[in-house]
């Protein structure tokens, strides 16, 4: 699963990161860190990739000052690896041939927010939920939702989405512009504040999603969206997972607008009674949620508790009360910390991939399957709406027989989505952990005009080297 | 207002148009038109652009004779210019360069139609009415509507949106995925059939706007949605333009969730009364329409009934009659008639730019002041909920006076819009009639990124040349 096996690339011998170093730290001061403690809290963390910390940490204030970062770091050929909140899965924040991470943990000011256009302005390192805390009283929010406090300017690259995108859409939706630091260090504006543009190509949804490996996203402007008046919301067991996966094609086949539609099953229930105090039947379970009037949440409820009926499903419990709301989706959101309670000593594997609604019964089924031969535990829990739902399996690190049945586990994983039509992952991103499915899921020709498009736009491989695609 | 004014680049001096064409002609046979007519059929008549047509036209059937075609050319350097309906309007299809047309007449094949996914797979050539009369008793739409009855390829290149933009988004929310031939003629895929993906570039958003610049797409997966249980529509006038505006961004700033929202100015309603046989008071109008069940529907057309008597408007004239309402909007997408027929002996030359919503009266308001003071007989007609408008001004193409006027005048209205935190156009794209504001709207290093796109996948500058960016 390690991107050091599929990689063809070295650190070009022309690399002089110790000089990069040098000038960044006489610059930057404090604010340009060689500690090993911070190094290793700027690798990847949060999976079992291993932890590859870069040299050098910076922390620059504002768009010029990653403009600089970058035009030093080019200059001496050194790598550099964007930085959010490090909530990322798939190693997209190791640095394999070392470098300068620019973290955007002091780029945190909400520079604007237009609430006649339903837009802000903001820098990288503001988190989701610290946004939506400074939107609450305008009425306003701001969808896209990960689970983590991950940061818009991660989000951005990576291309999150979240419970919300059945709805709202993914960051591809979310963002109307960018201010980009390209890999010369130039500074770069793409898209704008109008809601759409035919007026050239759409660098903006080339950049959601890059993974920091065609430039740094020093400034992000966003779409939001007014609160909505009414938002009920409930929970809904089935008698199988085929039930509730066919309940969840329904309600999308027939139109419901619904804002949330988040799947867990039968062993996912258990871990998150266990973890959060709730008090779930142990049954495959659809938590939903409806945005809108008061006369409309009641009559999609309906709807939905209907359609679950029909497939044997409910009773639909359900309420309009923010606390219970809160509580459902805090335990929902902490099904990664519940599942990782189920088995100690054991490290979450979180996987994701998403396919065709039409097949989501059908590869969730075979999945479950999957996971019963392998002998593995992992819970399942997703943004089935979507067709997209993340595996947890529990792994422990330093049994080489487990690393390597859960490694099978997933590629056979996302073999099983893209026979299906799907995607290796709908919202966790390619970094190093998927680069070995991107030829099988885009085919030869794609992922040269990748390889294309990289070259083009960073000449030198210093942008994030080592994600997505070797150039 | 032409190209060739702002075009820097000429056929490369190894292009052997002649040779291509002879071998074009060998393998496709009467497939292969070099006749006069066919050529000036296939260069830009809808606007005031000067025709230029190309070399030849070829009419292939499926993905693997583009790629044919497309490597034939690229052998001997001959421009390829993709061609749909020919309905684009900035003179995208004009071959500058001369070479080979590509129709995509012969490739209106509905491949596919997923209805449990709501997507479908459509050669390019299949026309936007044809795919929603194929459609309709599998109860399902494709609802992006530009008006004219473009083919899907031709929306897809220009990221064409319409009336339901402000509902169901624009081409770059309905292509899923794409199979693109390239510039040396391989067959690429982007994108699938999974609602979201974070696997990588987003090719498939960047082909969507790129004006066949890039490749030639030669099969579209679409997004379609669920016709809607219940449609509700009518007419609203306004006292002023104004009003009218801000009816249309007080109902986007609270998030009612309309279907269509049209404003056509005074000037429009009674060329629309003439051509159409309408009668609706000369005034300021929006034509609005609902989409959702029988509840929602009456729930909405309330609300939007509240907010516009709140400003001085109404009654809404509204019906949930088909009949009613196909005759109200086949008026509005007869628009472009409409107007041309208040002057005999002239040629709309419609343009469209769009605002952030709140600038949207201003924007519209000072639009209309400086037709006035132009001396120009030039109507408005909007997707206002996307803060879009089309100005359509009356030319006589023989009058040298009127067409620098008429120059003068968008060029004024696009410095506007731009100086409004606008873009250049919403959705008619840039083609050879907006090249010159690429750099004022963009920044000098989008557009160098963007040539650097082109260059990368376009080595030899082949694919519809003289659009967009000259490399």
């Amino acid at each position: 699963m390690h991107a050091a096996a599929t990689s063809a690339a070295v650190r070009a011998p022309e690399s002089d990161v110790e000089t990069a170093i040098a000038r960044l730290s006489e610059r930057f001061g404090p604010r340009l860190s060689t500690g090993a403690a911070i190094r290793e809290q700027h690798a990847s963390v949060v999976t079992w990739i291993a932890a590859e910390p870069p040299d050098a940490v910076a922390f620059p204030r504002d768009t010029e000052e990653v403009a600089e970062i970058v035009r030093i770091c080019a200059e001496h050929r050194a790598p550099i690896i964007p930085f959010g909140a490090g909530s990322s899965l798939e190693g997209h924040v190791n640095a394999p041939f070392g470098g300068v991470s620019i973290s955007t943990a002091q780029m945190t000011e909400i520079v604007a927010v237009h609430a006649e256009d339903l837009d802000a302005v903001v820098q990288p390192g503001v988190t989701r939920k610290a946004l939506n805390a400074h939107l609450r009283d305008a009425g306003l929010f701001f969808p896209i939702d990960p689970g983590a406090d991950a940061s818009i300017g991660g989000m951005a690259a990576t291309r999150a989405s979240g419970t919300n995108a059945v709805r709202y859409g993914t960051m591809k939706d979310a963002v109307l512009g960018l201010t980009v630091v390209t890999a010369s260090g130039e500074v770069m504006r793409t898209g704008g504040r109008a809601k759409k543009s035919s007026a050239g190509y759409d660098l903006t949804r080339l950049f959601v999603g890059s993974e920091g490996t065609l430039g740094v996203i020093a400034e992000v402007t966003l779409r939001l969206h007014g609160s909505p008046e009414a938002v009920a919301g409930g929970v809904c067991p089935f008698p199988n997972v085929r039930a509730a996966c066919d309940a969840a094609i329904l309600t999308i086949q027939t139109g419901l607008p619904i804002a949330r539609i988040e799947l867990l099953d039968a062993a996912m229930v258990a871990a998150t009674n266990a973890y959060s105090r709730l008090a779930l039947p142990v049954a495959p379970t659809l938590f939903v949620e409806f945005h809108g009037t008061d006369a409309s949440v009641h009559e999609q409820s309906e709807r939905f508790g209907e359609i679950a009926a029909d497939l044997g499903g409910g009773p639909l419990d359900w309420t309009t009360k923010a606390e219970d709301r809160t509580r459902l989706w805090t335990a929902r959101h902490d099904a990664t910390w519940a599942a990782a309670a189920l088995r100690s000593g054991a490290k979450p594997v979180p996987t994701d991939v998403c396919v065709p609604i039409s097949r989501l019964a059908d590869c969730v089924e075979e999945t479950i399957e999957d996971i019963a031969r392998s002998g593995l535990v992992a819970p399942i829990v997703g943004h089935v709406g979507d067709g997209n739902f993340h595996v947890l399996p529990l792994v422990k690190p330093e049994d080489a027989g487990e690393r390597a049945a859960c490694a099978a586990f997933i590629s056979r994983l996302v073999e099983r989505a893209l026979r299906m039509g799907g995607t290796s992952t709908g919202e966790h991103g390619i970094g190093q952990g998927k680069m070995a499915y991107l030829e099988a899921e885009h085919g030869a020709a794609a992922v040269e005009a990748m390889r294309a498009l990289k070259r083009a736009l960073d000449p030198f491989n210093i942008m994030n080297p080592g994600k997505i695609v070797i150039p």
